[in-house]
């Protein structure tokens, strides 16, 4: 994460505080973000059928308001999930303290929550901050919120790029948070996203959703759909270019701006994923069909059995071949390679000769920058392709997932 | 296991040794179990569409004997799967040698294996160990069968049953071997039954997939489905009942048997699953339908989340709805009830007081018979249930699986 080369887009301001909502320990844990006009937003929810009261609000206000909106608050430790009546009173009431300070409608205001499932959340130990946090707004702030919506994250992720549309700089800032329950179906975690591009209202959702099905829909930590999971993507058009929309030359432009910014975050997720040591690319080439590619990258990110042999470093190709096989995709399993790092360690179906003990040892490095994996399956089906990112199971992950809350 | 209960069904015999093909340790790792006439066989094959060697060569014998079997040749250390061609010869050599030695066709030989995946598997080894185990065959061999099977097991799975059926005794007698890759799309290991019951053919088969349906394809460890699943069933009528058929009194009574054995050695196996310190058996009520049910409790069932929490004792209800929720089932989760272990930790999708510390306590229970985990999900929809098995996810499970090859 380049933080110190990013540009904060023209319009935002951020803050984050204290409300003593984490169960464990202290810190920031709530925030406020603020485009100092009306934007526009893109949003994407949860798949979960059981969704958080501030997903169910914020669809609420989202709705309501056109997909305008002036301000986000947000908060780690509750999700303020299965809570009931007084949970969606609750991510209300936010919304409108909110709202109330900054002088816009309530409606304009979205609301997300991270943290336990099923504890009734306080909203006046939000409403509490905010005043405070209104008044500590500031373009540069967005670092203190990208630390605050950590939960078992350990480190913030921040990205960002600015690009020259219609004679304007435009400028793109990202945040999101992981660690656990991240499996794409649908956007896995809180991410916000921020540009001061003017975008056209329709343009602008789906080039969210195309934002996340190439990066955050391609994720997995542990194959659990989030309750809470949102995406945010706040356009509010104070850099002055001509409107982006479908047609013209800048859309390709800001779209690949977008997706940058969007995949380096949702790599940095898996990269911090709990418990995690080592950080996997699943390249599947060579498939019929995109569809088939997709679902074999996905089967291979989801394996328990490839992802412990990530953690020990073991190049285990029989578990990936399996897990190629578990896909629901017909194929020749004699026309299947698989590399890793580069070495052949699968010819055909079947076993080849390679240095297994250096291979093992490159697969076991622990220097920060020979830790990526890259795992390269070749269908020779046809010239199909995916991509996934997915990190090793270790010990660790069980460790924090078998003493959450206690 | 109520071994010493067990009868053993007439006109079986069994024998087990050691060819030299565990990479671990040593130990008996081949096994020969015969049926002293012709029998008829059921058989189901891993959905894994990377076939082994043993269940590909299975499948071309079962049918060209037109589901007449009168032998199974079973090893452990080598899966014999992503070999190729040789691995296809090695399984037929097996299935040849031993056809000769019994003095049976081979295609009446049926074959099976477990153990490292794209290992090529020297035949010899086993074929050398045939003449001994022919010499060494017995009803009671069956216990040595069932050891020499094991791979990651800690324990031999056996059960077994007898009933009247038409003026005779008929016994049933089953074994099975996990411990890893258990996911069930059809059965997810291998198991062996045997009877002596005369069963018309056409009947075994659907007994077959109803008792796979009712228990193995009800388990999970690991989510994980393998290469090299196989289940038989060998009925040689040796008990001289009238033939057991689809019409009739005795069909149930047999059907039910058989389930009582496949589901006791389907529970066996998760509670022997890799690292598996808790069983926990999950029960949907009040579903809309049997499928919307059984979606519900497998999402419960494979959530890295809820396993974890299971594996720390910690009644994590907020994990369990969050499952529920992603089980691609619209509900309502207002209506949705939770119980662990008779206690309500979830009422009407939201907090209920309970005793938290103490059911924790119970729940991080290490004594034997305490330690099963009984995990209710009322839906509040219909009048549809579904159970399933799973065992919690270990620190343990880690430490195998990262280090399985090495």
């Amino acid at each position: 994460m380049k933080n110190n080369l990013l540009e904060v887009p023209q319009g935002f301001l951020f803050a984050a505080g204290e409300a003593g909502l984490r169960t464990h320990g202290s810190g920031p844990d709530v925030a406020l973000m603020v485009s100092t006009v009306p934007a526009r937003v893109a949003a994407l929810f949860t798949t979960n059928r059981v969704k958080a009261a501030p997903v169910l609000i914020s669809q609420e206000h989202w709705k309501r308001s056109r997909r305008i909106a002036q301000a986000i608050v947000v908060n780690a430790g509750n999700a303020n999930c299965a809570t009931g009546r007084a949970g969606l009173r609750a991510a209300r009431q936010s919304a409108e303290a909110a709202g109330k300070l900054l002088d816009v409608r309530r409606e304009q205001v979205l609301v997300a929550s991270t943290g336990v499932i099923g504890v009734p959340l306080d909203a006046r130990r939000i409403t509490a901050q905010l005043p405070a946090l209104a008044r500590r707004l500031h373009p540069e702030g967005y670092e203190a919120v990208s630390r605050a919506i950590l939960t078992t994250d350990t480190r913030p992720k921040v990205a960002g790029k600015s690009l020259p549309i219609g004679g304007r700089r435009v400028r793109i800032l990202g945040m999101a948070k992981g660690a656990g329950m991240i499996y794409p179906r649908l956007a896995t975690m809180l991410a916000f996203f921020f540009t001061d591009a003017a975008v056209e209202p329709r343009f602008l959702q789906s080039a969210a959703r195309r934002m996340c099905d190439s990066s955050f829909n391609r994720i997995s930590v542990d194959g659990d759909t989030s309750t809470n999971d949102t995406v945010f993507l706040m356009a509010n058009g104070v850099a002055g270019n001509p409107a982006i929309g479908k047609q013209g030359v800048t859309a390709e432009k800001f779209l690949e701006a977008l997706d940058e910014v969007a995949q380096e975050l949702a790599i940095a997720l898996v990269r911090d994923g709990e418990g995690a040591r080592k950080l996997a690319e699943i390249r599947v080439e060579g498939a019929a069909s995109a569809k088939q590619a997709d679902a074999i990258a996905r089967s291979i990110a989801l394996s328990s059995l490839v992802k412990t042999a990530l953690a020990g470093g073991d190049p285990n190709w029989g578990r990936i071949l399996s897990a190629v096989g578990n896909a629901g995709v017909a194929f020749d399993p004699n026309r299947v390679n698989i590399f890793l790092n580069g070495t052949r360690v699968c010819r055909r179906g079947g076993a080849v000769d390679f240095d297994e003990a250096a291979l093992q040892r490159e697969l076991q490095a622990r220097d920060l920058q020979a830790k990526d994996i890259l795992l390269r399956v070749q269908m020779g089906q046809g010239t199909a392709a995916a991509r996934f990112w997915t990190c090793d199971f270790t010990e660790e992950y069980v460790r924090i997932n078998a003493s959450y809350r206690t």
